[in-house]
């Protein structure tokens, strides 16, 4: 583990893929870029976007994968390699490109309870999963509080019932 | 600042304070313990606890203010280092006192909204304040989206009515 929690040189990912230094370098600038763009690909195909039929179940499933993620050695450290990198102007767009693609694949989870009648037509779908995913990375990276399926379940039902309701 | 985000030594500290380093190094141990030690008592001054009289108005005046000082290089350093740091035990013991603190702190406001019937009396206030708080940070460390005066009633408005109310 390096101060940015991962532990790769650019010569190491050119070693790791039999190609040049140089081309990595060319082609993504900085080893954050190549991390960043590895994980956008990786990320859609380990959290796959799940379709219960219910709202309920969709998030549960959903949070239920990220949690499995973030507790894995990459997702933590991914996670702390983003919360803790200074705004390079390059790897900014690579995290930009990264949650927006996150909140595009995602938000069918919302488009589908909308079709449903589960929630109103004017929910917002990225601030709806962002109320499900914000307690997850919370928990992970500052109050270090267990992020496991009770508090999943927790979660999702104080999200859908309200605080007032 | 150093790779914690916080470029403070023991010795800095100790001149700052006008003793001697070991006095530091004996009470705290390590420089991040003396910084989250100060923190609890920093934070407890700048974040006052809002009593407007309802739910609605404390949450986002709490969020507010916690915007607010996210938008320091303080905040900002402080939240990073948290996220960052490995679990060194002693730093861990104090991160989980700063947030115990935080939540025995912040619960009135939860309670006070019991008190009034706005929420039922089995809502869990350190739940419910963290899904206040947990968005912000997030915003913060991970996606770097704003995180102003717009967003904080756009949370809060979410959070009270629920996705399916």
């Amino acid at each position: 583990m390096t101060e940015h929690g991962l532990g790769v040189s650019i010569s190491e990912i050119a070693r790791g893929a039999g190609v040049h230094a140089s081309s990595i370098q060319r082609r993504w600038g900085t080893r954050e870029n190549v991390m960043l763009d590895a994980l956008l690909t990786y990320s859609q195909e380990k959290l796959p976007i799940p379709d219960t039929g219910a709202l309920r179940g969709d998030l549960v499933a959903f949070g239920r994968s990220i949690a499995g993620y973030l507790a894995t050695p990459l997702g933590e450290a991914v996670a702390q390699t983003m919360a803790a990198t200074d705004d390079d102007p390059a790897l900014a767009a690579g995290r930009t490109r990264f949650w927006e693609s996150r909140y595009d694949t995602a938000r069918v989870i919302i488009d589908r309870a909308v079709d449903r009648d589960e929630v109103a037509a004017d929910t917002d779908p990225e601030l709806a999963l962002e109320l499900l995913v914000a307690p997850l990375h919370f928990r992970k990276l500052l109050t270090r509080q267990a992020v496991d399926d009770d508090f999943v379940e927790r979660l999702v039902d104080a999200l859908m019932r309200g605080l007032t309701s």
